[in-house]
Order: C-alpha cells, then sequence, then structure tokens
C-alpha cells in the first residue's frame, strides 16, 4: 500500500508498505450462516477447526471433519466464506458464539461487502482541522504521561483524545483496546460532545478495522496508533475520509491516507 | 498477586506483581441480559455508552440517557452489571451485536462466575513435562526466528507451540492474537494430536482470560506470553492447574503460577 513516510529533519517520502490484510471469513454450516469472524486469510480450516473447539462449539478436537471454502459465493466473497462438516452425531452449540461474532444481515462476508456496510451506516467524516507533524510527534508522549494506571501493571492499553495543538482532552485505559476507545467516546457522547470533528485520537498498539469503524463513528478526523494498521483499517480510512497515521514514534510515522490534514515540514 | 521473579544468573525471587484487573460485564435493558463484555472496572457508564454508539446498536449518541450498576444481583456480581435506559423513541439494534459477546446460560456475570463456567466444560490439564528456565528463556526468539511474514507488515500476532527442549512444532499468526492461538490448536485438532499435554504455548503481545481458556481447552500445560497477563488470566490458570509466565524476554521472566513445571537455577 502507497505510505507516506515522515520523519523529523527530512522531506516526507512517498513509498509502499506492506500491510497485514485483516479480512471477514463467514462460517456456514450445512449452507447456513453461522458466524463472521475477522482475520488474516490464511490456513482458514486451522482456523476453524481451532476456534470451534477452544470456544467450546463443539466438544471434541475431531468432531470438524472438513472445512471448505464455497465456491457458490459473488467472486469478491470468494475465499472468504467456508463451509463446515461435523462428524455424524457431533452437535455445534450455536449459543456459545461469545465474542466470535455473529452474522447479521448488514454484515458482509469480504472486505467489500464489509467497508460498504459500514460506509452505509457511517457518513464521512468532517475535513476537521490541519495538524502539525511536531504535535502529532508529540502525542505518545503525552498518552503516555497521562496513564496513571500503565506503570504498574503494564498490561493495559490506551485511548486518547486530543485537540489540534495535542492537549490530551481525554484518555481510556482497559484490557481490550476496542474497550479503551469505547471509553473516550463514551464520555464524549455523555457529555454531548459527539461529532468529535475538531479531534484527534491516537491508541496504543494497532489499528484494526474495528479501531476505524469506532472513530469513524464518532467523526474523528485523525486517527494515530503506535503501531501498524491492517490493510482493511485503510481501505476503511480512506473511504471515510480520516486520516491514518501508523508507527507513531519519537520523530517519525507513516501516513497511509489522508496527508492533507497533516502539516508536514518540506 | 504472588509472583516469582526469575532472571539469568540471580535466585528466583518471590515478590508482588500489579496485574490488570479483567472482568465480565453485564448489560442489561430493562432487567433482561443483553450481552456480557469482558473489561477492567472502572468508567464502566463510559464503556456501555461507547460501545453502544460505536457499534452502531443506537443510532444517536445520546441514546443512552443513563447507565446504572445493578443492586438485584449477587455479592460476587456486584459491580458487573448495569441496566441501561434509552431515550423515549431510541431502538436498540439487537441484530447488531456483532464481537460484543453474547449472554449465553453458561455465561457467568462475574469473575467467579465465569471461572467456574470454564472449570464446568474444561478439565485441568495434566502434569506434563518439566521445562528448562533457559529453554523458556529462548522461546521469543525462536517464535521471532519463525514469523515470516513478521518482518514484512510488523502487524502480526504470533502463536507458538513448543515441545519442552523449545523445539518450535507449530507456529501460526494473524492479525488477532486469539485466531493464532486458534490456528496452532486447530492444527493439532486436524492432525489428532489433542491434548497437547508435553507443550509449551508462546504468544506474542498479553495473555488475556480467553487466551488462557483457549490453551486449557486444548490441554496445553505452561502458557507463556511476552507480555502481561490479566488478573482473570492468571486465576483460570491457577484453577486448572496450568503454569503462566509473563513478560517473557532475553534472560527473565515472571512465574504468576505453576512454577512447579519449571527447573529453575538456584
Amino acid at each position: 500500500m502507497p505510505v507516506l513516510r515522515v520523519e523529523h529533519g527530512r522531506a516526507p517520502v512517498e513509498d509502499h508498505d506492506a500491510v497485514v490484510v485483516e479480512a471477514p471469513l463467514e462460517l456456514r454450516l450445512g449452507g447456513r450462516s453461522l458466524l463472521v469472524t475477522m482475520r488474516t486469510p490464511g490456513r482458514d480450516g486451522d482456523l476453524v477447526r481451532g476456534l470451534l473447539y477452544s470456544e467450546g462449539l463443539v466438544e471434541r478436537p475431531g468432531d470438524v471433519t472438513a472445512v471448505q471454502h464455497c465456491s457458490d459465493v459473488p467472486d469478491e466473497a470468494r475465499g472468504h466464506v467456508v463451509n463446515i462438516s461435523l462428524r455424524a452425531g457431533a452437535v455445534l452449540d450455536e449459543e456459545r458464539t461469545l465474542r466470535v461474532g455473529l452474522v447479521t444481515s448488514g454484515c458482509g462476508v469480504c472486505g467489500k461487502a464489509t467497508l460498504e456496510a459500514v460506509s452505509a451506516t457511517c457518513a464521512p467524516v468532517a475535513p476537521g482541522p490541519r495538524v502539525r507533524a511536531s504535535v502529532l510527534a508529540a502525542l505518545p508522549e503525552a498518552l503516555r504521561a497521562g496513564q496513571d494506571l500503565f506503570e504498574h501493571t503494564g498490561g493495559l492499553h490506551a485511548a486518547g483524545l486530543f485537540d489540534p495543538d495535542g492537549r490530551l482532552l481525554a484518555l481510556a485505559e482497559d484490557v481490550g483496546r476496542h474497550n479503551a476507545v469505547d471509553k473516550v467516546i463514551g464520555e464524549a457522547a455523555r457529555f454531548g460532545r459527539l461529532p468529535l470533528s475538531a479531534c484527534v485520537m491516537l491508541v496504543s498498539g494497532r489499528a484494526g478495522f474495528e479501531i476505524v469503524q469506532k472513530a469513524r463513528r464518532a467523526g474523528i478526523p485523525l486517527l494515530a496508533s503506535v503501531s501498524a494498521p491492517s490493510s482493511l483499517a485503510v481501505e476503511l480510512a480512506r473511504d471515510g475520509g480520516q486520516t491514518l497515521v501508523g508507527f507513531l514514534r519519537p520523530g517519525r510515522f507513516n501516513v497511509y491516507c489522508g496527508a492533507e490534514r497533516l502539516e508536514l515540514d518540506a
């Protein structure tokens, strides 16, 4: 994917970056949709066997006898829909779909359909403010300084909301990165501050599809992460007119889309 | 929580470690269970508002008018069950419970009940082999060496399965840490190798409740992570007789439970 590499004291460089692929996988049993989960394609059969057994949806490791990619699907879903065969007598406990995702009518089975489903329910974000590269580069330190719990456990993810000058407006921590984002957005909702059209959000860890989706629902124009984005995250951010920054480290970062919101040194 | 700190060239030290708290939160609407999600307690109201809005379960940020902890619950669930109030005319789209977890009959609403639910469906693991501290300390490098994709994207989580001498038996990568674990377990299931009673599993990132649960389902006696465990992860590992190692770095690591499986230098 195209990326703009920004480093302090140097001119930004247009380059290409290998981005990890994230795409939904739909599981079917007897042709009927069972659940959808996000994953990196590859070894889908192992993923399905492991998921169904480790989550207790099937009782025994050998209950799944085959996992086959379906051919009777639209071209764009090819490779992202599998049908599961169970051994005779094995039962799939459909109540135990905890945390593995559920098929809903609006839920796509391929990247394209997923993007369209989100686009249908979320408007693109507003243009919002421009942010200086130096401000952006200072955010991880500001987030860290605000993480009062971090020093003690080392185990918490954080999400921070900043104004365009880099002032920390809100911060939340949680074992789950998604939860930290939800807490920050929920606080803003409580005070009637959505959409957050003039805000920058920084998340610890990586930026997956769902983080970008949550930021877009909240109207956040600029999302930065200290780690890598996924392919679908970049596509969704581009689709929604968001700026997505990854690998935000002291003095350098990568811009995956929406560079027009950044004031970069020539 | 009690922890055994192991460092190369030094005697192991019994110490205490602050571990991040992870516990389930049950959301109710009109007194009826809606979903359960794992989270770090604190700011539950913000979490719920953010979750319901950012996942599109409610249409507008102001649709949730109140989030209150329920008092009509057993003592051990106190603080972990909330009731949601919606503004007149607001609708909660229950079909959109994608990835946020579902209430099932077997799903607990507090740490204790959650542990009991897992214990009821997973036997404790077998004693399994003993592992030398030096073998354990070398696993992260072996995992990294096996991650052929990692160098390119920087965005993938990995799970590796090792024998007691530190030989890599299986490795999987994914955007999701859970998926990487599922792929490794699924591959073993495909070859009829479960339970993995003589194996060590190493995961990149942190060890949460669900990773420990998956390892236990697969009968893995020793689980190590390069980062922090959560409180519930430690409790579950202890309950199942597993060894849980965290912050596994070159030359040092923390043992949260099951130290009897490790051959430590005096």
